[in-house]
């Protein structure tokens, strides 16, 4: 297998920790209006409204949103179902809420894997978030990559060929030298399906230690590294 | 005048300094393919063939093409203008010196200042560069960006509305809460025709010390530094 030219990353799960970030965020507004609520559990229901939102824009049943619009919707539509009226809190706060996503920290290696990745590659960021939002999650934990590509470019979400075939396109890549790397199996076979290498990060914990929905997309990925430290060691010693 | 929520930057004379990076590239070129041809004036006539490469593409008489291949069209039609006939010039050295856009370097007071600006606001690029060559760029003079917008990301080249309104919308801003940072004139009066805010800083050496062209566009802009250095404390002191 011959080296990438560049990487693109996924973000939620991949590099960062949102189970968690979710879970400490939403904490004190549970306290208020779902008291008892599990904020782990909650992180875990909001999440599994992502794709059902997102499946109504691939299947072209409603245009292209921004995921910080979708976030917002999905946080009314939880609330709902568990019959909590969202008229009865403030607009302001539903809003910060939904920026929960904008402010979740990387895993620990992610910091220091990242910079050394980037000496060897151009790194992208290859995710569901628009940029503002990816904008302002690098500002809150720091992060730099070479450019934010993804959803908001290709005006498409993953898994959809076009977001990971525009993506390529716009770094002015073959698919085959551009490698997508992340935790999902799913997210991996859908870029292999277009040509593009492949590089499998464990993330055991993403789920809060249960097992993550995609385990039947597993395939024996172009590389494959327990963490970005990990992962740089296998580029260097290919 | 409140303070914008985010900084655009124009790259080509605003931040780096492309005569004299493209009169260097080219010189070894010329020696050998135009002797006695002035790397200056030369790299004058490249970029005075930039403008009328784009305005086929903004009139719609072409579809939108990226600007690392108008660099390429661009240096053809110069050679032949020349009677330099590119047949017997090898393809890979044509593209090596179309990449010359790609390889410039920062005027000196950008690397501090971007960093210091960068602690302010989200700054990102609104350039005519398509994503790859800013990127390439970025890697070899080492800043970093928020973002790369421009272009690319709104598929139209500035003057147009649309490259200024899709940089802000990406950030998800109101137009009067985005500042164009830019040397040039005639760009800061089309961010402002569609209402973006302003910051002219002076490259007096852009042209090598020849008037710049758009003088007449000049206005009394929202902000105004000699150098990015100054523009912080302008800021700051604000």
């Amino acid at each position: 297998m011959k080296l990438p030219k560049a990487l693109a990353f996924d973000v939620f799960g991949t590099v960062v920790d949102w189970r968690t970030g979710i879970a400490e965020q939403a904490a004190a507004f549970l306290a208020r209006y779902m008291p008892g609520t599990d904020p782990g559990a909650f992180a875990d229901d909001w999440r599994n409204l992502y794709q059902p939102a997102m499946e109504e824009c691939r299947s072209g049943r409603r245009p292209f949103r921004l995921l910080d619009a979708l976030h917002l919707e999905t946080l009314v539509q939880l609330l709902e179902r568990r019959g909590i009226g969202t008229a009865a809190i403030g607009e302001g706060e539903l809003l910060d809420l939904a920026y929960a996503w904008r402010r979740l920290r990387p895993w620990p290696d992610v910091p220091p894997g990242l910079a050394q990745l980037r000496k060897l590659f151009p790194v992208v960021t290859l995710s569901n978030a628009n940029i503002a939002l990816m904008i302002a999650m690098n500002r809150f934990n720091g992060l730099e990559w070479d450019a934010i590509l993804g959803a908001e470019v290709s005006r498409s979400y993953k898994p959809t060929p076009q977001a990971y075939l525009a993506s390529a396109a716009a770094l002015c890549l073959d698919p085959q030298d551009l490698c997508l790397v992340a935790c999902h199996h799913s997210d991996l076979a859908a870029a292999r399906a277009c040509g593009l290498q492949t590089a499998y990060v464990d993330r055991p914990m993403e789920y809060g230690g249960a097992r993550a929905p995609d385990g039947s997309y597993e395939q024996a990925w172009e590389w494959r590294a327990g963490d970005l430290l990990e992962l740089v060691r296998v580029f260097t010693s290919h």
